[in-house]
């Protein structure tokens, strides 16, 4: 269809059926759907007709080719314009082929890998019937303990933005009407929900607006110019008005300043949770607010299939609102080509074909490999071949190691790590115990556990937190690791043996009884579908670990929120003329993470040469090369990930210690030497300034180069005026 | 003189004359101070000449009549216009009689004794030869790891107001020329210095212009509006940009909107820390910036006088903006009766009557009552007379109590908690044992410990954080009681003897391993001068204990900042509707504090009777009345503070779930019924709005009246257009 078609069908649909083009409902409202009998009482309690479903615009959650085309066919039969509904769900790190939760994508550094997982994300719910994923999550994350740290790449503005744009790209590729290969994209949540006050899921956030610009807003930006047809609303206020009626940020900030055009996507509930939030009193003041903030689709609740035809019938809401809405759905779903091929991707032969391929699984596998990172490691690992292996903790022996936001994935499915070390050791070097369970154990399992030990040459115990302590609502103000495993590892730690930890969880947590006891600690994220085999082989050394850290590891909760972009402040910690007292730290702790920003270990050594710039001048209109030889001073083949960061001396506003500004992979074998090389040009020296202009100022920079934001060698150089 | 006399004196100086008129040095850049001979390192490590000081405007942390006196009388003799010098310095909680620190203050809820306190503190400043007092410190606090929660009265902008009045009421009475009772206060630190990132001291600010100036400016605002002379800067960014060169909350918040004509101070140092800041590159910049934004006195640095000629003369800098700082300085010593009194105040025989005089310590003693909070009693307290004590832990026999910033205050002449409990038990009945150290203990003092115990009745177990602990730069990431004192308690309560814990400390504290094990719990805070007899007396019942926590104490750390005037979010906890996982909650803890703000016992109990309102609306152009009855129906005398807290159910930008607006103090004797009555008008329903304009909206609005923020009554009223 053309958009003047679009137009027309509009003028012919009643304003009841254009307000329910905006509703979503999940599954169970829709003939069809597996658990069709279910839906009686949650439509009368939401009041839901049945022709409102009938001429609603999409629904949430449903996978399945035979299954959708069931229901789209039921819903053709039934709408009343052979509307075709369309289907989203999230699809956050892989449909059914897990990938490695984005947190772990992130500490891959890799985009290639994380666009490939995208890819291969978008093909198995294209050929399931799904035709938009609410993902890439690209909230910016400073707060371990908020649960949903796991969705996102990060704390860096610059590289969650890269990771945006691959994710976007794996996702949508060039062309939507590759129906069996990709699906839409929902950057979501927009905005600055990662900045939930004291960690808490849903809570508010404030921050200036300076901030916003400068470090929350990039990755959404990215997602956007690469094209990302959806965004979804956060649950949070910001600036005092939850954003899903907000008008600053929706109408001003994404449609008038971003130009942004696509659909505006409420979270689950959000419209009429404007409710409790305390900025509307009843459902109509919340559909009121969330069409005229440009929420075009209400996702969950009934506020606009209840409210807006009386608000626009008494003009409290110009038709033309909505009108807006409902075009900027059909012609969502015109991209999709879904007025054609109503079906789109749904095959349920190609999805017996390409879903959990091995294809897909190896893909998965090797980001596992490369989003692990090793965090210490004092000669433990990699285990010999020859040794004796005591694989001992409650994810000796898990499936739950796939992480939240995987739904369709199967822990069932998952390589466990006691099999995929026992296929690499033989059965017969390897012993298993439990230890403990994730949250308790008893004494005869750490009997058995001690039993387990005593008899190995090495220990590997494997750690963590179940998955639904982290993700949505998996919020936590103690980020240790639970009580009953940090008395397994005290109790293991006292025989001095060499000893790894391998911790599959989703967040940074508080190491303290862990790191300072072992002599080695792998962290695995939730590696998903392939995760047992992924670790496995980083633990025999079948694969050198090059993934580094893309959030800080705070020594303790009590430092959040630390992260490595932070401000010098007037007072700082180390200055040559700072006092003992009367500067910016804490009495009990560090002012620095445990683990900072761009850390990880490799089984090589990596030794750098010295930084080399081509001029100590940056003119505004020309570029300066920054480069460093990095020698793999070790014995095996190994990636290393030179950083290059930068700092503005002295800014109209105050500019972070540290910027990365760029990175690249080096792979060495053993010996060889590789050359880092990095430009710079006056646009990455780009801020806010007082007045929010996005500039740069001529004058000093600092530039780093190294292996984490912690660990560099410095230059410097003047950015004059072109 | 008269404002043309104060010009005409400008007139005459020359520009080095006048920009010396902003510097501020310590004591021993003058001749006469005590230690005259130490000066020239720092003097030429600063670059400041004997000229520059002979000219300079005020002088920093002198107190004593006679020096001050012969300070004065030898700066007059070269200074070459006859200015004489301010004498400034930080008397925040009491000069030699210390009163309870803020915090502690601000629990008392009672700003009578508040002010008088300040009284106190000012005459005897005024006769000690100060001039001018870094006081009040009113910035609000909810994050208990920054150390200068201490100085503070809270977390309520309401609360916080008030106190911010009754000090500045306190501190300049009617009158500032009456020289032997007031000096001039100097409100700070402007603006949000208590936001703090991560508590930690210095820190970055940052928050939306909505958030702060709904929270955090108005007890800056209320200081001024009693009539504050001064206004100190903050050391934190705030929007990018440190509050010493922030242009827009200086010249454009606080001259032009407020209109404040008085003398804005920096703090110590904060000119030349716009370097590392990183906002200005060298002392150049930096004096331009603060120049710019209106800063009038550069404390302790030298960034004015060494650049600020050149500036001027250059024409960077108008000289302008020197006079008009320079105006303001001499203005205040003309308020202060400086030109024709150059000593004011100082008096070596006034001083040696009323400083630390017996009428002072009742003042402190009856301020440290009122600030003493009982926060848990399971029938361990009131002791009763004939009970054998032991007093037990590393306050027990401490002077340590004075608390922060408390430097002219001696913790030899503060009354220690064994020496007034063995007053007033007679000494046969007190057995003392130190327990532990603050922060170590030995197995000696356990069983020492031990042996008092098994012997008394009653134990009572004095503990807390060494001063340094909190106060400027005291931040701590872990907010528990030392372990070694945390092993004490555990120790003792394994006796299971009626025990009860008294607190020395300057921040509400994670009080697990405390509160859990203890039957009887007293927050003393660091009670100044007095504080050991008022404990003695609140444990012997000689006082009914009826102060109310003005801050919120954390389950943990992991909760922070946890406030009682927070959102609500969107997916509350507890909505009837609220599913089981998806709420705004944490796994491990939950959402509400320890103890909240407004809480406190008393050793009678209070009923209430139900609440009752004038009428259900209230028109925009009168005022509503709430009233409720509470009767005493215990056997002793108390006091009950009745809080009154409303909630704007649905507004422009969401409101807070509550928010004082009124509370009212009824000592009842037991049996009487005592009737709290508030009228709530238009005015205190207003808030800043999207637009950040301030005004009220028609609609409904809960009232809540009871003994604590989460303990009260629900009555509601809908606000109409007049």
């Amino acid at each position: 269809m053309d958009n003047q078609q679009l137009l027309g069908l509009i003028d012919k649909m009643t304003l009841e059926e254009k307000i329910a083009q905006l509703v979503q409902l999940a599954a169970p409202f829709y003939e069809g759907a597996d658990d069709e009998g279910q839906i009686t009482g949650p439509m009368q309690a939401m009041g839901i007709t049945d022709s409102m479903v009938a001429s609603s615009g999409s629904i949430l959650g449903y996978a399945g080719a035979a299954g959708a085309i069931a229901v789209q066919e039921a819903h053709l039969a039934k709408n009343p314009h052979g509307i075709p509904l369309l289907f989203m769900a999230d699809i956050v790190h892989g449909f059914k082929t897990i990938f490695p939760v984005p947190l772990a994508i992130g500490c891959s550094w890799d985009t290639e890998l994380a666009e490939r997982s995208a890819e291969i994300a978008a093909r198995e719910a294209a050929v399931s019937g799904i035709h938009v994923t609410f993902a890439p999550m690209v909230d910016l994350v400073r707060d371990p303990r908020w649960g949903r740290v796991m969705e996102s790449t990060g704390e860096d503005p610059y590289l969650n933005s890269l990771f945006a744009r691959a994710f976007v790209r794996g996702l949508q590729g060039d062309d939507l009407q590759a129906e069996a290969e990709r699906v839409a994209a929902c950057v979501k949540h927009f905005a600055a929900y990662g900045a939930s006050e004291a960690g808490r899921d849903y809570n508010t956030v404030d921050l200036s607006e300076r901030q916003l610009r400068e470090y929350y807003l990039p990755a959404y930006k990215a997602a956007l110019d690469e094209g990302c047809e959806m965004v979804m609303t956060s649950f949070n206020t910001i600036d005092g008005i939850p954003a899903s009626a907000n008008e600053k940020l929706m109408r001003d900030l994404l449609r008038e300043e971003w130009k942004f055009d696509g659909v505006l996507i409420s979270d689950w509930g959000a419209v009429k949770e404007l409710i409790p939030h305390g900025v509307a009193e009843d459902e109509r003041e919340a559909a009121y607010r969330a069409i005229r903030a440009g929420v075009d689709i209400e996702m969950m609740t009934a506020c606009y299939v209840h409210e807006l035809p009386e608000l626009v019938r008494g003009g409290q809401v110009d038709e033309a609102l909505v009108d807006e809405s409902v075009l900027r759905i059909l012609q969502l779903k015109n991209k999709l080509g879904l007025f054609e091929r109503p079906h789109r991707g749904a095959n349920p032969e190609r999805e017996a074909e390409v879903v959990f391929s091995r294809e897909h699984r190896e893909a998965a596998y090797e980001l596992a490999t490369k989003s692990t990172v090793l965090l210490k490691n004092d000669g433990v690992l990699p285990i010999r071949p020859e040794a004796k292996v005591a694989l001992i903790g409650p994810f000796a022996n898990s499936g739950d190691i796939l992480g939240p936001w995987s739904w369709s994935g199967s822990t069932e499915d998952a390589v466990r790590l006691d099999g995929a070390l026992a296929e690499r050791l033989g059965a017969g070097n390897l012993i298993v115990a439990e230890g403990c369970g994730i949250e308790s154990g008893t004494e005869q399992q750490l009997r058995e556990a001690l039993e387990a030990a005593v008899q190995a040459d090495v220990i590997v115990l494997a750690l963590g937190e179940a998955s639904e302590m982290s993700g949505e609502a998996g919020c936590r103000t103690d980020i240790r690791l639970p009580q009953a495993q940090l008395e397994l590892v005290a109790l293991i730690a006292e025989l001095r043996k060499p000893t790894a930890a391998v911790l599959f969880n989703g967040r940074p947590l508080d190491l303290h009884g862990v790191y300072d006891k072992l002599g080695a600690v792998v962290e695995a994220w939730f590696p998903g579908s392939e995760g047992g085999a992924a670790v496995a082989d980083i633990l025999i050394g079948a694969v050198n670990p090059s993934a580094r850290l893309s959030m800080s590891f705070p020594h303790s909760v009590g430092q959040v929120p630390v992260y490595y972009n932070h401000f010098n402040t007037g007072r700082p910690l180390g200055a040559d003329d700072a006092q003992v007292r009367y500067v910016s730290q804490y009495l009990d702790a560090p002012n620095d993470p445990l683990l900072p920003f761009g850390f990880g270990l490799s089984y090589t050594t990596f030794e750098y040469g010295s930084l080399k710039l081509s001029s100590d001048k940056l003119p505004g209109d020309s570029r300066l090369t920054v480069s460093i030889d990095v020698t793999n001073t070790g014995e095996r083949a190994g990636t290393e990930t030179v950083q290059l960061y930068i700092r503005d001396i002295a800014g109209e506003v105050v500019r972070p210690v540290r910027e990365l500004k760029g990175f690249v992979k080096l792979d060495l074998a053993p010996g060889e030497v590789g050359t880092a090389v990095f430009t710079l040009g006056e646009e990455q020296l780009r801020y806010h300034h007082a007045d929010l202009s996005f500039k740069s100022d001529p004058g000093r920079f600092d530039v780093f180069v190294g292996r984490s934001s912690l660990d560099t060698q410095q230059g410097s150089f003047v950015l004059t005026n072109a």
